[in-house]
């Protein structure tokens, strides 16, 4: 059995995460951490049978551990990690603090300094579909983003097949209600999300932009210039992403279709829809699978669609599937497909 | 035009009323208070184009205003209903400090002292189809809460008539989540709500309970004992109530429907529904209305169903209804049909 | 492996049991029909990645097929489970049809001819917590409706130990629109849903009445009379039932919970809340749970609230762990907790 | 008294300009069609106290009739409105049957030969901040579909300041559910919409396409293209299109509000936000409002985000601005602000 701890256990990202690792076969939680509500079990905060207790982070024995999951904020992530590698137990961060390779980039959006820079050298981009390999012989991997998983699984075999347009790429993206976490904000509340839909940080101003250029830049597009519109959906889970694209003479639907498919080839969690058929949230929530799909615009425009579950592929689910290659498991263990 | 002020404008309560006294003819706004918010304007804490100012209460000037509302926790109304009256302007309160007569009843409820119970006398409770007189007279009205509304409506016919067996009443509520406030709360948070059904406060527990028996005991069914189970809907507004009661045998939905159109000829917000039809949220959505209903279960068990919305007429539109009232002008001036 | 076939893959309880069967380590699916979709894929019909063929009930070969399950509506599926029995597979009727152990009463509930009659001596009903032993060696499983199953397990402790009073029990029941099913109808249009929260069938009009009494006597409360009101929920899924009874003196929530905790030793698929917490659909939601939950009301006057997935508990989820059960594997196998 | 009479009643935009209706001061309601539900009364098909009897189409009797609105699919409204024009009451058309000018167009995108095509040439476009006087002088108005509405009156500024460059505008919308109608459709059920987003039509085939650019030319931009993208949110009410654009250098969110207020000064249904806030569904939803606010994204291009009731200012509201200008009233008689 691999003993896993999880640092921030009561966040929504944390809670999917326990309820993953209750169901996998071959994972015993060793430890769960919160810095509010230490000394109370899970069940005293969440609707659910898992009476697992609670620690202060400061309370941690990595004795026996074998990974940790950071389920932390972005700038308090970054010293679990530290401790969590000084012990050489594995680390499997889902905060923002080692996505980001160039720490100026890091500290200009995240407004935080980063006290674990030296870090970033080990840290693998976790994003299965690409990285696969570097994942498996991690340390530390750095979970992508809830919108860049979304955005860069449906760029990928655009971008490293050299088709992208190096102007700019426009991102329309929809989060579910659970992206914004379980913080008390009036944002937040039931009355103000429901019935509603609402932007924010539209244009050049959301942190997970930085995210997706790097990414673009390590595919060969280092011109492409990103514009990203989320928005706020009156559901729990999910992200889709519309986005619109220029490609070079040639491509078609059908093109597209099988050229993802090819890319994708075996892949146990990218569905890539046919042509005729559109991405929505029902294709991939609750599951850790995305959904890509493809419209034609005009001869050179194209809308591409993806969709996946925030809290799973977008971030949880996601995690364990590294977590799963890291020690050598069948990469779908204990994954809803 | 009737100069009005309201305490505790930024609660879903008090932003309710402010859009109501914006549609009303005869009314234009005097000020308009916030403890937490004061010195900013309406529209920057909610999604509107409403630049009202927001005031410290103590910096209220009541000179040349006709009346006050006061959208408050129980607890502060009183003090700003006795600094109102003090002035001789009249109060239209929405908390629940001067609805219990009885000062020990109150203070048992809701475990605070009553500093202004010399005002109870000249308190009228504001149920407009019971009290519709003694509201018109009124200096001080007191508006009920927003279960009581929507379940003594659908008891008073049969009460006032003594055809309430002197046992107990069920009393099944289901209220939309805008009567939980929008004060921050986990409960009260989007993911929390959304795609959940919870019960909360059952049996005998919640504080709307001494308010339903006063009225019943006022209307001669003292032995009535009301259970009471409050729970909370995934939908922004209105409140369902389905009540199980006793009666003598020979009444069946077609007299109950006759007996409730009979008492409430001419009332323009109940809306008596005809045998077959049971009353939903959507009758009564953003408007005044009660909607009562009828069903048989056997001999001398009936159910009764009555829905309201809980920020119109469960609170601030009954209100406006009761300032009407005290004012000569038209009752429904203003008011959502 | 064990061959399973699906009578009506297509509504919602049947898509929601070939996505367990998909994932069950010991189940392949044999067929999957659908009388209007025949010779589409299940991937036309819903947003999933699953392209089973549909074919018409009449092309069905029961060659090597170990079990089939109906979920086909009342009146349809007799005639396919009679054909399944006469083959000699394994049947688990997800209709009301083998429910209703006396013909007379399921011919004046459901309004049709029972042309099966002659297998109700071996069909069982599937309440797993109550029928277990049975259930193992049966050939013909009847699954209990979803609004019973919410309210028998809550009440099974209570009748089987003689507490129940032999006098009215009320059952005021809430559940998620999926319970309609995917037939086209006005009331079923998002529309229509969203925002409003309406009862119907109330009193003693709806279907499962008579197969919660015929429980209710099977364990020894012959005289108890049950008051049925449902109540259709703006959610997906999910069934709670508040549930008020009378007891003889001398109970408290303490000893509903310790006797409550006896009863279901073990089960695990029960979850018997702590005195001071109730159900809600959260506890439940996705998984094959029932939560059990008390409150005092008076001396002799108790409400009981349960909570179930009407999909899975209560449909799709309880059918396989029949199966299970009728193939001597780990009952839980598939199935989420 | 202004009397009118409604064509399709039982739709969602029928049913809510009857709502409207009935709280206009001005007008009384001459007669209400339905094809499907003649002889039936309002209140036998929505949870609403109208008992407003239901006739055929073809009982219409238009003697006295002031005018008369058409809430019909397209194909079915041209004959309505032809047949009311040719008895010389005046026409308040909401289907697409009179948007297009140019017959070729019309035929081309909905499939359907116009019949009445010589009355083109008197429909006027109801787009009331752009054409309100010819709206004051006309016989025939043809109110815009919901989605141009949003667009339009985000776009009218820069479009007939010039500013539009001549390249493609991305327009990325979101509408709740009520733009599908009440027909019975699977895609419309609760449970398929309820938890799911989803994007359909996306790309250039969506018939609103070729309306917003018949505007955009005829305001001097016939070499724009727009991309149109619309996406169905699971709200009952609301349109929300996020609008990508390019403009000349110089401009900022600044200008753009300087610019917006200048040309909608006065109006009393377009609210334009000021620099740091971003239009939401809750800044309209139950008024007649459209909001519309910026965002910069480079040197160059800029988001306009802009929201409208669907039903209200995308539909029957705007019907009613219509007919109060075209009577003479005060514009904003009996519409939610």
């Amino acid at each position: 059995m691999i003993r896993a701890g999880i640092y921030g256990a009561t966040g929504y990202v944390g809670y999917e995460l326990v309820k993953l690792l209750h169901g996998h076969p071959q994972v015993e939680i060793a430890f769960a951490t919160s810095q509010s509500s230490a000394g109370a079990r899970l069940s005293d905060l969440y609707p659910c049978p898992y009476d697992l207790p609670l620690i202060a982070p400061e309370d941690v024995d990595l004795g026996g551990v074998d990974v940790a999951f950071q389920c932390l904020p972005h700038g308090e992530s970054m010293s679990a990690v530290a401790q969590v590698r000084a012990a050489d137990v594995k680390a499997v961060d889902l905060s923002a603090d080692f996505r980001l390779q160039d720490v100026g980039v890091y500290e200009q959006w995240y407004k935080v300094s980063h006290t674990a820079a030296d870090l970033l050298g080990e840290a693998v981009y976790g994003l299965t579909e690409v990285y696969r390999d570097q994942i498996a012989g991690a340390s530390l991997v750095a979970c992508p983003g809830c919108y860049p998983t979304s955005v860069l699984l449906a760029l990928y075999p655009l971008a490293r097949g050299g088709h992208l347009d190096d102007g700019r790429i426009i991102v329309d993206s929809k989060s579910g209600t659970s992206g914004r976490g379980r913080k008390l904000s009036q944002g937040s509340l039931f009355v103000e999300v429901n019935e509603d839909f609402r932007p924010y940080s539209i244009g050049r101003a959301h942190r997970h932009l930085p995210e997706m250029e790097q990414e673009l830049a390590a595919w060969g597009c280092a011109d492409v210039r990103v514009t990203f519109s989320p928005h706020l959906l009156p559901v729990n889970r999910g992200i889709l992403s519309t986005i619109y694209v220029t490609l070079e003479p040639g491509w078609s639907v059908e093109r597209l279709v099988a050229t993802y498919r090819e890319q994708y080839a075996g892949e146990p969690f990218v569905h890539v829809l046919p042509e005729g058929k559109l991405a929505s949230l029902a294709y991939v929530a609750n599951t850790n699978r995305c959904a890509i799909s493809f419209a034609q615009v005009g001869d050179d425009e194209f809308v591409l669609v993806s969709a996946i579950d925030n809290l799973l592929k977008g971030a949880s689910g996601q995690a364990l599937q590294c977590m799963n290659l890291m020690f050598g498991l069948d990469e779908t263990m204990g994954l809803p497909r």
